[in-house]
C-alpha cells in the first residue's frame, strides 16, 4: 500500500465542471482513513457527519457556481494545538484532556469561513514541542512522521486529507513535510494570524501542509484574506490563487548545522537536483564564492540551540503554571525545558534575541544575490522508531530567521521521501512560491 | 465618604517589623469593599475565603522573615480580560458568561507566585474596548471611572485593593488612573507577558494600577521577574524595588489631540505643576522652541484614529467568530468595529502600521533632548454619566508610540482627580519611574 497524495485546488476545473465534487473527495478521504488511520494514528478527533454536511454544502455552492474560495470543499485537518469550537483541543497533553474552547482559532475559523471541510484534529507532539504522541509514518510504519505537526503530515501523506494546519517554531512543519513527502509551507514570521493557538513563541508560525503546492498556498492565503496575519504584521499577501511559476536566475545552497551527517543518498539526491537546475541555466551559489552566504552559514551554525534557548525562556509561562497544577502530567522533556528556563536570566534571553537579530541581518544581505536559498529538510529519511521526531538541525535556521520556507517532496533517500527546502525573503512569500512552482515543475 | 488609597509596599518596614500584616491589610480592604462595592460595582467575582487563606500564608512568611517578594501579601485584583484558574473570566461579554479557563494568565499566575493576595476580578468594558459595564467612580458616583480598566481603577481608588492589573491599547490604564486618582503604569510595548489575556492587539500592554508609585512598579516588576515580557521582548527590567527618585533636567510638554478642549481648571492645574517644576530648575520644552517636539505632535495629532483603525483590523478575529456565534450578544460598538474591519483591506492596515512606525521614529528623536514628556491624562475630570468611559485623545499617543507611561494623581479639576501623564522612552521604564518618583514627590 503506497501513500497517495490527494490534491484539491489543482482540480478546480473539474470542480467547476461538476466532474469532481467536495463530497466525493471527502468520501475518498474517508476511504483512505479507513485503510490508514488504524495503523497511522494521525487524528485525535474527527467529525465525519459534520464533514459530510460541510462537503454537501460546498458541493451545492460549486454546482451553483458560487464557491466561497479556491478551497471551498477541500478536506482539511487542524493541528491539535489550534482551538476549534466543535472538536476537542487537547494540545498533546493530559493537562488539556477533553478541553473544548468556546471559539475557534483564527486559522480554523477562517478555513471554515472559506468553505473548507474540517474532518478532524491532527496529532501534535506535547504542546507542539518534542514529546511524540505515537503517530506513524505512512511510508514506513516503523518510522516517525516527524513532528511536531505529526498527524498533519501523516494524514496528508496518506490521502486522508488534502491539507492540514501545522505550526513551526524549530522544525515542526518543514521536517514532517519532508519525512512524509507532502508540501510544507512555513510563512514569514507573522504571516498567518496565530490567535487561538498555543504556539505563542516569538518566531513561531502557523503554516500549511498539503497535497500540492497550490493547496498549500490557497489554504494559507484563504486564511489571511479573512483574518490577516499576527497583530502588528500585514500578513501573507499576494494572489488568492497560486503565484505563477517563475524561473530563478540564482539560488544559494545553504549548508546548515547537521550537514556532516547528511546521508550519502540524500546528498546524492540533492546534488542530482542541483545539477538538473544548473542544466536549466540556474546558477547555484555556494559559500566558497559568496562571502555573504558564508557569513550567514556562520550566523546560523547553531540555530537549533539558539531556537531552543529562546523557546525555553518563552515557555516559562505557561509551563510554570502547568507544572504547578500537575508536574507529573508533563513529559520529562517539558520538565527539562522548564528547568532550563528557570535557570536563565532576562539578560541571557535578551542576548539570544540579539543573536537572532544579527542572523536575520546576515540573511537579509543575500537579497539581490539570489532569489532563494536551497537545502534539504533533514539529513535523510525519517528515522526508525517513534521515540523521537528526528533532528531539526536542517530546518531550525528558517525558523530562527523568520523567513518563508517551502518543502517540496521531490527527493528520495532509502526509498523514502525527503524534502527539498527552499527559503525565501521575509514577507516575500509569494515570490518564493513562484520559484518553488518552477523548481517543483522541473524536478 | 472620601476615597482613600491603600499603599502596600511603601510600608515594607512595618511588614518586616510585624506592625502591619497582609491579613490586617486584607481585612481593611474588605471593610472598604463592604462600604464601597455596593455603590461602585468594581468587581465581577471575588474569593474572600481564598484571599484570607493567601493573606494568612503571606503573614506567616513575613513573620518568618521570608516574604516571596516585595508584594507578598499585597491585596490585588485582576482585570476580567485576564484568565484566572480559580475565578470566572467573563471579558465583559455575555459570550464568556461563566467561562472558567484551565490555567491562569502569565500575569495572574506570576502575581500569585509572588505571594500577592488575589481578592477578585475587576470589571472590564466589553472585551477591554469601549462598551461600559456600569462601574461608578468612587469620587462621584454619577461619573464614569473611565475604561476599559474600570473596575481596577475604581477598586484601587476606594481602597478595596492596593493594586490591580489593567490593560491598555488606546487609553485603558492611564485614562481611568487619571479619573480615579490612582497611579497608573502602562509599560513599554512587550514589557509584561500578556499570555492568557485577550488583549492580543499589536500595541496593547498589560500594566498596573496601584495605590502608590512603588506599588505600581513592584507589581509589574514581580511579574516580569517570573514570566518576562511578551515573547520576543526582553521584558521590563530594572530593580525589583522602585528605582530611586531622580530629578530630570528637561521635560517636554506634549500637546496631544484634544488640547483645545482642555478644561480651564485642568489647564491651570497643569500650568501650576509645570511652574512648580520650573521653580525647581527643570526646563520645560514646548513645540515653539523644539522642532522635534513639533514634528512629534504632528505625527500623533490623530493618534486616537490611528489606534482605532489598527485595532479594528486586529479585531477581525475574534470578533468575526463572536458575531458568527451570536451577533446579538455583541454591543453595537463591537458590531461597528467589526463592520469597520470588514471594510478595510490588508493594504490599508499595512499603511496604518507604517504611520505608527513613523510616529515612533519621530518620538525617538526626542531622546537626548528631554528625559520625559509631560501631559495630562484627560481634558478634565471624569465625565458625568455611565454611557461612555470618556475621551482617550490625551492618552492614545502613548499607546500608539509603544512607550512607557505613568499617571500621577497629583492634579485636580472640578475638585476631582486628574492625572499628570509622564511618557518615557521605549524599554527605559525604570528611568521613567525614577523621574516620576521625583516629580511626584515635589507636586
Amino acid at each position: 500500500m503506497t501513500p497517495q497524495l490527494r490534491p484539491y485546488t489543482d482540480h478546480a476545473e473539474a470542480l467547476v465542471a461538476g466532474r469532481e465534487t467536495p463530497r466525493a473527495v471527502l468520501e475518498a478521504c474517508l476511504e483512505a482513513m479507513a485503510m490508514w488511520e488504524p495503523q497511522v494514528g494521525a487524528f485525535t478527533a474527527t467529525d465525519v457527519e459534520g464533514a459530510r454536511r460541510a462537503a454537501d454544502a460546498a458541493t451545492a455552492r460549486w454546482k451553483e457556481g458560487r464557491p466561497l474560495s479556491a478551497i471551498d470543499g477541500m478536506t482539511v485537518g487542524i493541528k491539535d494545538i489550534i482551538d476549534t469550537d466543535d472538536l476537542p483541543t487537547q494540545m498533546g497533553s493530559a493537562l488539556y484532556e477533553g478541553y473544548r474552547p468556546r471559539f475557534s482559532a483564527a486559522s480554523a475559523w477562517a478555513l471554515r469561513d472559506a468553505g473548507a471541510v474540517i474532518l478532524g484534529k491532527t496529532v501534535t507532539t506535547e504542546f507542539a514541542s518534542t514529546e511524540p504522541r505515537g503517530t506513524r509514518n505512512p511510508w514506513d510504519l516503523s518510522r516517525t512522521p516527524g513532528g511536531s505537526s505529526s498527524g498533519s503530515g501523516a494524514a496528508v501523506a496518506a490521502g486522508m486529507l488534502s491539507g492540514a494546519m501545522g505550526t513551526q517554531v524549530v522544525g515542526s512543519i518543514i521536517r514532517p513535510a519532508g519525512y512524509t513527502g507532502v508540501y510544507g509551507f512555513k510563512p514569514s514570521v507573522g504571516g498567518i494570524n496565530r490567535g487561538g493557538s498555543l504556539d505563542m513563541l516569538s518566531h513561531s508560525c502557523s503554516g500549511t501542509m498539503a497535497a500540492s503546492l497550490s493547496d498549500a498556498w490557497c489554504m494559507a492565503r484563504a486564511i489571511t484574506e479573512r483574518v490577516g496575519g499576527d497583530p502588528g504584521h500585514p500578513g501573507l499577501g499576494g494572489p488568492l490563487l497560486p503565484p505563477e511559476a517563475r524561473r530563478p536566475a540564482t539560488l544559494a545552497l545553504l549548508r546548515t548545522e547537521g550537514w556532516p551527517d547528511l546521508h550519502p543518498e540524500a546528498g546524492a539526491a540533492l546534488e542530482g537536483a542541483l545539477d538538473s537546475l544548473r542544466r536549466d541555466g540556474i546558477r547555484i551559489l555556494t559559500q566558497k564564492e559568496c562571502p555573504e552566504l558564508a557569513a550567514l552559514e556562520g550566523a546560523v551554525a547553531d540555530a537549533r540551540e539558539l531556537a531552543l534557548g529562546i523557546n525555553a525562556w518563552e515557555w516559562l509561562w505557561p509551563l510554570g503554571a502547568f507544572a504547578e497544577r500537575d508536574a507529573a502530567a508533563l513529559s520529562p522533556s517539558a520538565r527539562e525545558r522548564l528547568a532550563r528556563a528557570r535557570a536563565m536570566t532576562r539578560a541571557e534571553y535578551a542576548a539570544l534575541l540579539e543573536r537572532r537579530a544579527a542572523a536575520r541581518a546576515a540573511y537579509a544581505k543575500l537579497a539581490g544575490l539570489c532569489e532563494a536559498l536551497v537545502s534539504v529538510t533533514a539529513a535523510g529519511a525519517a528515522p526508525v522508531g517513534l521515540g523521537s521526531t528526528g533532528n531539526p538541525a536542517f530546518v531550525a535556521p528558517g525558523s530562527v530567521l523568520g523567513v518563508p520556507v517551502v518543502s517540496l517532496p521531490v527527493l528520495r533517500c532509502e526509498g523514502l521521501p525527503l524534502g527539498l527546502q527552499l527559503l525565501g525573503f521575509r514577507d516575500e512569500d509569494a515570490a518564493l512560491f513562484a520559484h518553488a512552482a518552477w523548481i517543483g515543475g522541473r524536478l
